[in-house]
């Protein structure tokens, strides 16, 4: 199988109230991502609010992005849950509505030892009838996968890489280096503003947030880098950095998402309700997010 | 309305298998406890596996404990969940089945803030038609209930008190000095070694892990305490403290559930399966266990 | 040797300005405190700066207390260092002088593992000629002396007990149970609102920082304590809890101690001038605190 | 002034036993790591066992190092200390004997705020005569010196650059995003794996610990990057990387210094003696590491 590469946008959920989706909203957003050019979707990660979801809205949002996307991008599906079945069910859904791969993480509300991580994702695979990617993001789940551990897992075929989370690049470099027994992995990088950075160190692109505002942007950066033209590429990645500097506006570990929403309400792509706990950006945060939209200029750069 | 005072047993979640309940084992169960005398039972919460168990069977279980307790003790029911949604879901059936008030954690996926903590439990309070009991854990969801938040929560009427696991004791007796406002409020102790000195600061309880194993035990230690037996107290304080030891086994976070369903295996009373990432004791240390049972020789305290 | 117990003040290093000790501050405070009914002197600790002062001011102040006190009152001396070879000077300067007793954290900066601290203890012991005192303070060593390294280092004679700020009070519960192989060891905490409560566990008495200002408010409510007295001794631990309010002043780690020194200060004892990296409170706390002072009326209780 | 560059090896620092220098064994590491062409040495460094140093020892190798370098190399020395006064003496003591160039953490016991942090930085530098180098590391320190107080402290001219050993290249390219405002700071890495990635985030380059083995490894690999032969700085990172299998023996935070130290003993360099509270490797270690030094074959690539 070839890996998977390139950008793939950890899509936000649009959502039109407490436990009610926007659609409308998904669909812009689905088609804007696609025609900003990114390498595939992933649903119902962190960015996507997943925790935060109903089942059932979680349900509705695979079938209706199978739908929406169609196969013109993969589509990859969270299925991470502290329930290895409501996990498996989810996992159902996603392989009958006809998404590409899974996406999990460590149970995450008691933490599991390393032993009990591999012993729960053994059991896992056979139960998923896609593919699977490991998600590590210890911040979250409050434990690694450590490296020994993905060794002992890449001996099941039905791996397919990792999407790394934790921030710290001499990990990320040896999660790389698994590449040696498992060349067919695809090795994803969470924080957007290392993107870059990980294709130096034998990475596989990136599942960045930034990239439901501005997909051809991240798209073009990564582009640029692996063709080699590193001068672009560096002005490319000069601006993502800029844009980081809407997740300076307020201050809990949900700005980041809330800022990315509050973006795409701007742009006039989505509604950005925010189901609990968290909140859409109060109007002076919104503010500052348009005046920063209007200071980036992405589209002298990149056409958006 | 009266407080909730004395030992709550945590009910661990007697299962037989993935996904199904040994029902038999918590018809036991909960008779032994019954008759051990607990003043109420908790399902659902951190020694029930909640987190770990699917929905289908967090609403079987609510229904067969509602229906074998039957009002002899009160029942609380554990409703954290990352979804407002399904934590409401849950609080609707407990309601329905006849529970009598509701136990809730921070979501704890993405920590919150503590001003969106605040909101988030004020937005929950009227989706609720139960008592609510506030859980602190933050060794679990990441954050704190802190105590200007409690504060302010103290406010809203159909909240009754708070359980805390901290195992920080100045916290907690922090949180008792909250019933100058609140004098209604319970406040109950997770960490069961901590039962006995948490009556000194002004608690009225503990939610004690090993009351599933020995409720007497516990119930004789508290109510000697709060008699002013305090010699009797102390020397039931010793046994407990004695107990302690079979939660030396293993060497993951998980091992105080697993220790608490072997100790129960072992005396007939249910099953030691646990969902995924746990899983039983391996032979040798439930022959540790065994071991242990036999030394403890609590019922010559206490009939069990 | 008989055990030491009660209400140990660890001295504020009161100070003149840059490398300058306040000598006469001292003198105030040492007779302040003794009047006050202490039962010992901890010099050189936590809330004396120890590690922001240079070695002059160190073996100065060890002299100058050494003359003051007289053998009144036991003298403890601190000797925390990341140099074992600086600690032993120390120690050697305590000896010459008279100090009765050393005090010792583990080294801290690169944190050692507990064989090596063991090893580093059993390896300090016989290069110190008064008996030691060890002191668990995780939060600024980043280790703790585990209750088995206590067991093993229990095997030396010249160590007689432990000072535990960690505020963990079931960590201190298992320290005190030590007293079964070493019943003439002392175990003191470090937390002041907790000292009472220690007492209930098997504690000895506490390192009270709060009694540099209130020496007998914490000798009273512990000589209630012990004697039996349990309403006295609760209305005198109401008045320390009120004084806790002074410690709320200030964001960050080191306002405990720029508050002990204000309020010295505010009362005519000393110089409340702090070594780098800390500063003394700037006018608006300092007004908190005489306002503070006035309120608490801690006279009304007891004699200060 | 023009910029620090390129390999800066934190000495180890030889000692024949317990506050005792290996005069000899410095002499032989000092022409080492010089003939190995590294750019600059930095005494009483973390690798350098400072902390755990007397200051009479700590004075010996500021004049030895001074003396043995005599210009041919630039000359840093470390004078973090939790005391300002025993800082500056030893700043003092390094400008008589001629060192360049000083390095400086936070204090390292209490942990201070960042506006004592800024103060305390604004006061020393006046109080030495020689240009300082900040260093960050969060880890020992438990602070770190966030972007803010950076920005701030480059108004301050005798600062000349940081040396950040967090690990958090997301942080470290911040650092050099501060080259904006002070082209003539030097920024440094100190985990020796990160330092090839480090010059292409605008980093200057490694104070690396492995250079104390193998200098001319991380000096050819840094001038190969530099010059633009990406294959060969690729395959001399390897062996970097190939080498961090030294670090993986022992299981203490200690045993970097510690392998490092074995390594020199193995090669007859110096003493691999240790001051408290750690050890030189137990025979078994050693074995493993001299099996190690066979295997690389460093030599093959680089003459060393």
């Amino acid at each position: 199988m070839e890996r998977y590469k390139g950008i793939i946008v950890p899509l936000v959920t649009p959502l039109a109230g407490r436990d009610q989706l926007d659609r409308e909203g998904l669909e812009r957003l689905i088609e804007r991502v696609i025609n900003g050019g990114v390498h595939g979707i992933f649903i119902l990660g962190t960015t996507g609010e997943a925790q935060s979801l109903s089942y059932g809205i979680r349900r509705e949002i695979i079938r209706l992005a199978c739908k929406q996307i169609n196969g013109r991008v993969p589509l990859f599906v969270g299925i991470t849950d502290t329930s290895s079945v409501e996990s498996a069910k989810l996992a159902q859904v996603a392989h009958t509505e006809g998404a590409d791969a899974l996406v999990l993480t460590a149970p995450y509300f008691f933490p599991a030892g390393q032993t009990e991580l591999f012993a729960y994702v053994k059991d896992m695979v056979p139960r998923l009838r896609l593919p699977l990617m490991l998600y590590n993001f210890p911040g979250m789940t409050k434990i690694w996968f450590e490296i020994k551990t993905l060794t002992h897992l890449a001996e099941m075929e039905n791996i397919i890489g990792v999407k790394d989370s934790s921030g710290d690049i001499s990990y990320y470099k040896e999660v790389c280096k698994l590449k040696k027994i498992r060349p067919d992995w695809s090795i994803f990088i969470g924080p957007e503003a290392l993107m870059s950075l990980s294709l130096d160190v034998g990475g596989d692109g990136g599942v960045s947030g930034g990239a439901n505002v501005y997909p051809r942007l991240f798209v073009e950066c990564y582009e640029a880098k692996v063709s080699g033209d590193l001068t672009r590429a560096e002005k490319l990645n000069n601006k993502i950095e800029e844009f980081q500097e809407i997740y300076t506006i307020g201050k809990y570990a949900s700005k980041y998402i809330k800022a990315t929403k509050c973006c795409l309400s701007v742009l006039g792509v989505c509604d950005d309700f925010m189901e609990q706990p968290f909140h859409r950006f109060r109007p002076e945060h919104r503010a500052m997010i348009i005046e920063m939209l209007k200071r980036f200029k992405v589209e002298q750069l990149v056409e958006v």
